[in-house]
């Protein structure tokens, strides 16, 4: 534990406390280290001249000489309080300890920064057995008062007074006391306490706060409040909040300030309300105040929806409504008005505002930056600029990355109320309602029938395909953020919920089961109606009301600005003409991905693989391969020419060949027979191809030094496809990549090979063209390596899905199990396969940079993983001087805009 | 291609030419760069007095000068060549082209360093049709002669003439003449040809070389020596030597030089004779002359075993042997025992000779230092060093670690002959024989019916361990050096063969085929029996004849320098008291690795084990292990007791807990009965457990995470173990691992786990001792993020194994189907999993060590995975600054002498 004592002696103090309120304030805004992050903020918004509550902050130098002293107040600092207070009592109105119209202050702690384990906030400082009658009088209730009464004891004798369980198994004293008084009362609920029955419960927690301390509950508001600052000023040694300070390495003798300002209340009367706002649209965006409030009544009323709010504009007023606060109110709304207009200028941003009127006076509680939809966030972005609040470059940093999203899926209306039955990954963002199936073949089939299905699974595998293509969104009990499932749903822009472990599916019976909290499982079958909502990872039972994805009109000129600033290409990750049409819609500057397996799980085409890949001799394979030819040309002319003018990075086959295997007998039974073998056998040679991890497997480069003749077909392919193309006049830049290399000889001998067979195409052409050969650089080891592997290499693609696994020794498919709870218990942070893990994963990843570009460089780097669409990552990637980032097409407007938040916030 | 155009022209040269012979030399051991390699090899042998036959060596300067004057030799070459002649033939007592008694001479290039591509050998040269009648005579074997000058033609006709294959689809036209010769005289070997064919062939050879050249094959002997030294200096910029060059960094201006040497024939007379001989005996080390000589023959006629050879020495012979050389040529044999006495003490180890005697004069063709056997090379080391030949550090650097194996297995004597079936890894050294068969329990109970058995099987698992036990060897079909049968062989000093590929183990049939070169595949079925060599990786069938290992006397002496130079520390991987008890006896100063999850497969323990791991419930896994508890403590007890002195590093629980899952529906059903649950139940659980890439799924510390118990009671288990032994005075060090450590954060956690669970024990035993609390370092990340981890750590172990799975992304059970591939291409020169990757996996080491000490220079380093035991791996440890390595018992003694070796290479 830290300590405070040999601390030298300051200078003597004069100015122990500074004032604010009234539209002016001692302080300023930038004296954090005197007032704490609170009182810096409250001085902050009453120099604007906005209403905040008036009070006063004691500075965090008296919290030091506190100490200093061995727990005594400086000299000079009782008056100084005193004369705070009565700064306070002439501002509102009111007097401390007053029994018709007393005083009300809360006191919190205010240090540098927000620290747990001090104490917090005491609320309703100032009521005795007297001042709650005068309560009780001008707020014309009872209940309400003695509620706030017996809030006020029950957080004064926990925090200040000590009064609390005695042991682990012991429950709270005070709620049990108010349990007792509920169960008595026959009330389910606090409410359901009458104002007789709080006052009893006042009585009663007095005399519990004297049998444990032996002392009355204090009554003299001055009392109260001095116990209160002594509280704050303790709390600041709490063993909780020392541990938080070394961990983080704040000094000791950084101290707390203390911060007393002035309750008001909003249910004193007819000329008092209370109410919030925005001050522009938050779902549209649009530049108009939007909020509600409740006459005479408190901030909880409006929260409860117990009452019917009022709208805060007139023209928002609807025939049926009661009174606006412009109608009602017309002079405080002016003053809100314009408090909302300062508040906006100055934060240069749509506020949320928490506002107070007492007696007509306006009070504005607490204003924060205010959430919005995305479309509201362009909107608000463009606007500011146009309207000279912000400039472009700070209107771009603002923008959410990640919440562009939004304007590209279609959500759940925020009315909708969600029965959620169980929580998954969030895979692939979106909303989605359909029926229930559990084979991709009943997806298909009832697709045709015109129903909304949504595809469950335990797993999704490429044999999936065409069934994920039909359905609506996918579930999965099992995988990650990188599985199969979520990596293809995020291709396709569907949504999609993965490793959701609670699921138990029964695909014999057409149903799964999710424990429920009372016991009884909840059934889903075959035909049941489900919404997803791939945003939050939500499953929730029956149909929920969908709302369409709009990109607001402002769209366009936010995303020319983006441009305009960002040093880093944009590409897409794309394995069909179609994908990469749509991700040149969505702005990419080529293909950063294109995985040539994904297109042999056709159905014309996955029996030619499958015979390939059981040959036994190059002969054989061969024979299969010039069935595959024609096709893979065929696809690679499709795509080059949807990207024509762009580069298309086309990875030569990766993934272990028994991916493709044939998983049911048929198909077993039909490959044999195409083969002219007898199932046995074929059997036989399937289970031979079996791999323990077939990540580490028998894949990638691999699969080309083993059998060679398969890169030599793609090559073949790919540059007769661009020749075709070049002969048309259309512009292709095929990059060639070499998966999975780990030694630079790898890529060595791959190179020659792509080397002479390009040659060989070129020959039979009579034609010539440009294009590259690069690698993936997708182990620890190619990054070690980097400086050899850089020798044979154009280009290198950093595949950080599979970096992020063999870094972390961390299968995608398999952290399901434990992950979440690494997650829960804050072993990591962010799910690394999400979000690049900076000091690991990324270590490696600039050890590659740094020693590829020794040896070239010119190099040319990219990242190809799935963390190239998120912003996080794409900050980190322009960091360490990336050309290019390459994500699922969808995602090309958040890596556009990250990328351009990247290099501002460099330049800065 | 690199040129040689552009050098300056050097100051006149005068000394082109360096005679050798006659017990003196011109040039000298140490002028390779003017004289290449094997000139200054010959000068040093004739500088020594040895017998060489006598030549000369044109020097590299030469060769230089022949480029620069544009591929013409310099003047004063051609009288200095003829000298050269003249004073071979002076010593030889022949001359070139003489009819009666020619002199021949082989003409080999010879530059700093040998380098393929290269013109190599041309020998006989100086036959013609005149000069060949002359050696029949001599040598009064026309088949002898006219074979010599056919091959002299060949080799001219190919290398210097150019006379060869037209096209990639052409042969050879020499041998195609061969080959018809053959067919016409209805032989089969060359031998078949008698004289007057070869005659014949010599003819139409010629006419071969006048069609193609449109010149007569060269007679004038000076003639073809010039020929011959042209196409040496030529091929010295042949596109090979220069790709060769242009790799290694070589310059061009390096050159090659010229030997010119005579030929000597120990066929031309009774006063002829040829042989090899040890300087010492290869097999027990013993301290006398070893070989065997022809008389009147040639060095063929040794190899062929043709003729019966005679000994050496006159001791050797037995009473029907033929007359020793020391009988029959008492003064060539004095001259011999002279050389061979010159040559070891000049080298300063034991020489294997070659030796030819022409009339009556001993020529010493070649020698080097003699392959000899484990045994052997104990003593001849520890002899050496009583002889004063050696210094104990020399002789300690002489030593094979790697061959020190022979001494710790038996090995199949070198007489059998080997029908060699099949061929895999040599996963585990040693030889064995036995009965095949296919199931642990077959193994089991046909070792206690007596039988010797071989376990075939397609992979072992954990739960195989019973069977291995019982079998002599084991052969897998696949998995690699450290697979899961690999490891554990090794652990047991067991022989064993893995990723046999070629094997198609059919369980139902209890046999296995293996395809064999003609078409019909061979089957081994249950009960045939098998030899197999695990040093070399054979199956052989049937029985070879075994040799059982022994120690020789002089093993003690020679450990105890080993180990008075090393400054790493040996520890030993051990999971039961009897590994560990052999450990020590073989050297081993501690254990490095005790892994747990070895001791739980007991019939008695592997159900508690599995009631474990279905436990849906923190309070059903305590039940489970509450089972376990005491089961542990008794395993840590015995192994703690074992070593005690020395510390134990124990490994918390790592691998997949699915591994332990039961495989049979027998096993499921009791497991069923156990637990009260349904099979069906238990099945879906199990299939829950199941995960893609074990490898990188739930296990090490991430267990941990999740179910803290499980350590927590190991901890406890082997805390009370180390108090009961230190009640009782035993000396106990426990070391506690957590494995698979990835992040700081974990390792934080734990560690705070494990002082909980010990200060826990302390209490109730009222007693404390010291122990620490390190982590394996395997993963990639723990490599990077290494100075974070230190924080936390006492030391680091170095686990190779998964480290190279992780760096490389390859699995050890998976990477038979494309490694072996890989080191037949060299894209790899090693097994990394045998030979640890210095630039890949090995730069994360130096990675991790630096950076763990960077926090803390003092922590304590070591190596745990398999390459502890690998002389190569180990003297890299050292080079680290490891301060231990770790590997299985009968590895210890080579870890021991290799780390001397490295202590002794860094003091160099």
């Amino acid at each position: 534990m830290t300590t405070v004592s040999n601390r030298p002696a300051p200078a003597p103090l004069s100015q122990l406390v500074y004032r604010f309120g009234d539209g002016s304030a001692e302080g300023q805004g930038d004296m954090r280290e005197l007032l704490g992050g609170k009182g810096a903020g409250l001085a902050e918004m009453s120099d604007l001249g906005i209403p905040v509550p008036p009070g006063f902050t004691i500075t965090t130098e008296v919290c030091n000489e506190f100490y200093r002293l061995g727990r005594r107040y400086p000299e000079g600092l009782e008056t100084q309080v005193r004369d705070g207070i009565a700064y306070v009592e002439q501002l509102v109105g009111t007097r401390f300890g007053d029994p018709e119209n007393p005083l009300l202050v809360s006191v919190r702690s205010g240090a540098r920064v927000s620290m747990p384990g001090m104490m917090d906030t005491i609320l309703n400082l100032g009521l005795n057995d007297t001042t709650v009658e005068g309560l009780a009088r001008r707020s014309g209730s009872v209940r309400f008062a003695y509620d706030s009464y017996r809030r006020f004891i029950q957080m004064y004798g926990d925090v200040v007074l000590g009064v609390s369980r005695r042991s682990e198994t012991d429950g709270d004293p005070f709620e049990e006391l108010l349990t007792a008084k509920k169960r008595a009362h026959s009330a389910a609920l606090d409410t359901g306490l009458d104002g007789d029955a709080l006052r009893e419960l006042v009585r009663e927690y007095k005399a519990l706060v004297r049998e444990r301390t032996g002392a009355d509950f204090p009554s003299d508001p001055w009392d109260q409040l001095w116990g209160a600052i002594g509280a704050v000023f303790t709390s600041w040694e709490n063993p909780r909040a020392v541990v938080y300070r070394d961990m983080h390495g704040y000094p000791a003798d950084w101290g707390t300030a203390v911060n007393v300002q002035a309750m008001v209340f909003g249910n004193l009367g007819d000329d008092c309300a209370t109410g919030v706002l925005f001050t522009r649209h938050p779902s549209t965006g649009e530049r108009r105040l939007f909020g509600e409030f409740l006459n005479n009544a408190q901030g909880e009323d409006v929260v409860a929806g117990t009452r019917t709010p009022q709208p805060i504009l007139e023209r928002s007023r609807k025939p049926d409504d009661l009174p606006s606060l412009e109608g009602a109110m017309p002079v405080v709304f002016l003053e809100l008005e314009r408090a909302c207009d300062t508040l906006e200028q100055h934060f240069r941003d749509m506020q949320d505002i928490e506002f107070t009127i007492q007696q007509s006076k306006l009070w504005i509680l607490q204003t924060r930056s205010g959430k919005r939809s995305g479309q509201a966030m362009v909107k608000i972005a463009v606007d500011m600029v146009d309207e000279g609040l912000v400039e472009q470059t700070d209107a771009l940093m603002r923008i959410d990355a990640a919440q562009l999203e939004e304007l590209l899926h279609p959500v759940f209306e925020t009315s909708g109320k969600r029965d959620v039955i169980a929580t998954g990954l969030a895979a692939s963002p979106g909303a989605a309602v359909g029926r229930v199936v559990f084979t991709p073949a009943d997806a298909v089939d009832w697709a045709k029938r015109g129903e909304n299905v949504i595809l469950v699974r335990d797993e999704t595998s490429p044999e999936d395909i065409e069934g994920m293509k039909e359905a609506r969104a996918i579930l999965t009990a099992r995988g990650g953020m990188t599985s199969h499932a979520a990596v293809v749903a995020r291709g396709m822009g569907k949504c999609c919920v993965t490793g959701c472990s609670a699921l138990e599916v029964d695909y014999a019976r057409r149903r799964f089961t999710v424990a429920s909290g009372d016991g009884e499982p909840i059934i889903v079958s075959e035909g049941d109606v489900l919404s997803i909502d791939g945003t939050r990872g939500e499953v929730i039972r029956g149909e929920l009301p969908l709302a369409e994805a709009v990109f607001p009109p402002e769209y366009d000129r936010l995303m020319t600005w983006v441009d305009a600033h960002r040093r880093m290409k944009v590409r897409a990750n794309a394995d069909t003409p179609e994908d990469a049409e749509r991700a040149r819609d969505f702005g990419a500057e080529g293909i950063g991905l294109c995985r040539t397996e994904h297109m042999f799980f056709g159905p014309d085409r996955i029996l030619a693989v499958r015979e390939m890949i059981l040959s036994q001799s190059e002969e054989e394979r061969r024979k299969a391969l010039a069935k595959i030819l024609p096709m893979q040309r065929e696809d690679f002319t499709g795509i080059l020419q949807a990207m024509a003018g762009f580069p298309v990075t086309i990875r030569l086959l990766d993934p272990p060949l028994h991916e493709f295997l044939p998983q049911t007998i048929e198909d077993v039974a039909e490959l044999a027979r195409a083969l002219g073998m007898r199932v046995a056998d074929v059997e036989r040679r399937l289970e031979s191809l079996r791999e323990f991890n077939p990540m580490l497997g028998h894949r990638g480069v691999r699969l080309a030094i083993t059998y060679p003749e398969i890169y030599e077909v793609q090559v073949q392919a790919i540059i007769e496809a661009a020749c075709d193309l070049a002969d048309m006049g259309i512009d292709v830049e095929p990059e060639i990549m070499i998966p999975l290399v780990g030694m630079a000889l790898e890529l060595e001998r791959l190179r020659d090979l792509v080397e002479r067979t390009v040659e060989r195409v070129f020959e039979a052409r009579g034609r010539r063209l440009s294009y590259t050969v690069g690698t993936m650089i997708e182990l620890p080891r190619a990054c070690v390596v980097a400086d050899r592997i850089a020798e044979h290499a154009d280009f290198f693609s950093f595949g950080t899905n599979d970096l992020t696994q063999t870094t972390f020794g961390l299968s995608r498919d398999d952290a399901g199990r434990f992950l979440p709870t690494y997650l829960r218990e804050r072993v990591m942070e962010h799910d690394p396969f999400v979000r690049l893990d900076r000091d690991g994963v990324g270590e490696l990843v600039r050890i590659g940079i740094e020693r590829g570009r020794r040896t070239k460089p010119q190099l040319k780097v990219g990242i190809c993983g799935e963390h190239g669409g998120d912003p996080s990552s794409v900050m980190f990637c322009d960091e360490l001087g990336f050309d290019y980032v390459s994500c699922s097409p969808y995602r090309v407007p958040i890596a556009r805009v990250a990328a351009a938040q990247a290099t501002l916030a460099e330049r800065r």
